[in-house]
């Protein structure tokens, strides 16, 4: 049972593949992210044992695959709602089918609960053709180095997952609670009253450099819950010692 | 010419890679963002045919790959400024050493221009020791699905390479030079002494806890080297004043 059963459906359709152990590495990137379904159309490899082998736990999402003899009859049989082609080749205005919106642009996209979304990756030596791309709704691109534009074709599949996993925002509850708001103020104004007392000799405008200092080191420390309560704890046990001490 | 030349310095550091074909496949991911630099750790296989075979057109990358028997030799040879570690295992917040960012937040931090940031992946089938994270400023990981969290490795290089040249893009040149690696870890000892003064009656155990959360703290602040040294001040000032009231 997947988190996302509820959510949008996503689909990573790989047209004409050749090497039989992509399809298994794509079948394992797919299942690290949540999903399920992977296509192919008119494959020129066969899931084999290289496949099989390469997929390591995501074996049951090659056991699921579906193959189609062309992308319309995918599209007849499965009925996406929106098909978005993959290119490395960013093309001038001059071929608009080519104009790729950045992957990450889609993390801002808010996705309808009941969409059926196919992502279609070309094959590894050319990519998708112009009568492919026409097929879809638009077209993304993984931004690269312009020196190797070239992505493995699984780690292309991979970075999509991922990228349209953050988008399907509900996807994975964080490793652990965030701090909040009021926690690190709390922690803050601890802080501060520490500067207060063991640098109670500075002109105020020295004071409050150390107060900005200490507001970045707790803003940008990502601190979880816990480890600013405990922070809390040491700090205040620490302003403590020096007031019951004088 | 990379347009990352003048910017910062990402190292991607593989630790006991078991399986040469990933090596190439890690090059190619690395050079595909824009990015040259790979460094073996006392690795449990060669730079043969199959990784030339799977970099494809990052064989440069494969060429200058640089070797170093443990963490500690590359530590000392290449002096990173900040050593990130990644884990697929994240910790409850009973292990502070596993308490790790997800990958995504990086894309909202300020990498200063003369940083040099090393990224550490562990082998295939263990991933990172606890001995290892303790020599990391942090840890990230990549948001995953819990029912098969295990990325290939190549993958994860891939998108920590799509990441951090992500954050780049937006990158801005900073007035101050960050932290190094001795000034952090001078406050990091700052804040031990302070832990062991002012919690002196709790178990060794509890205190350790204590000290992960202040690693984690300084780790993940990305520190100016002033902000480094007032903090250092502020707490070192501290420890004296509780001492010389004792």
């Amino acid at each position: 049972m997947s988190i996302l059963d509820s959510m949008a459906e996503i689909l990573f359709v790989l047209v004409e593949t050749k090497y039989s152990g992509n399809l298994g590495m794509a079948a394992r990137a797919i299942k690290n992210f949540g999903f399920h379904r992977l296509i192919l159309i008119n494959p020129l490899c066969e899931v084999d044992d290289e496949s099989i082998c390469r997929s390591m736990h995501a074996r049951d999402v090659l056991e699921n695959v579906k193959i189609y003899p062309n992308i319309d009859a995918f599209i007849k049989s499965e009925r996406p709602t929106c098909i978005i082609g993959t290119t490395a080749r960013v093309g001038s205005e001059k071929n608009p089918l080519r104009i790729a919106v950045p992957i990450q642009f889609l993390r801002d996209i808010i996705i309808p609960a009941d969409s059926r979304i196919a992502f279609i990756f070309g094959n590894e030596e050319r990519g998708l053709r112009n009568e492919e791309l026409m097929k879809c709704d638009f077209v993304v691109t993984i931004p690269t180095s312009m020196e190797y534009p070239t992505l493995n074709l699984s780690h292309a599949v991979s970075i999509v997952a991922y990228e349209i996993s953050q988008s399907l925002k509900t996807f994975k509850e964080l490793p652990y609670r965030p701090a909040t708001a009021l926690e690190k103020k709390v922690l803050i104004n601890a802080f501060y009253r520490l500067v207060e007392i063991v640098l109670k000799e500075m002109p105020e405008a020295k004071k409050e450099i150390y107060k900005g200092i200490i507001k970045n080191l707790v803003g940008r420390a990502f601190l979880s819950g816990r480890e600013a309560h405990s922070l809390i704890g040491l700090i205040k046990r620490t302003v403590n010692l020096l007031l019951s001490q004088n």
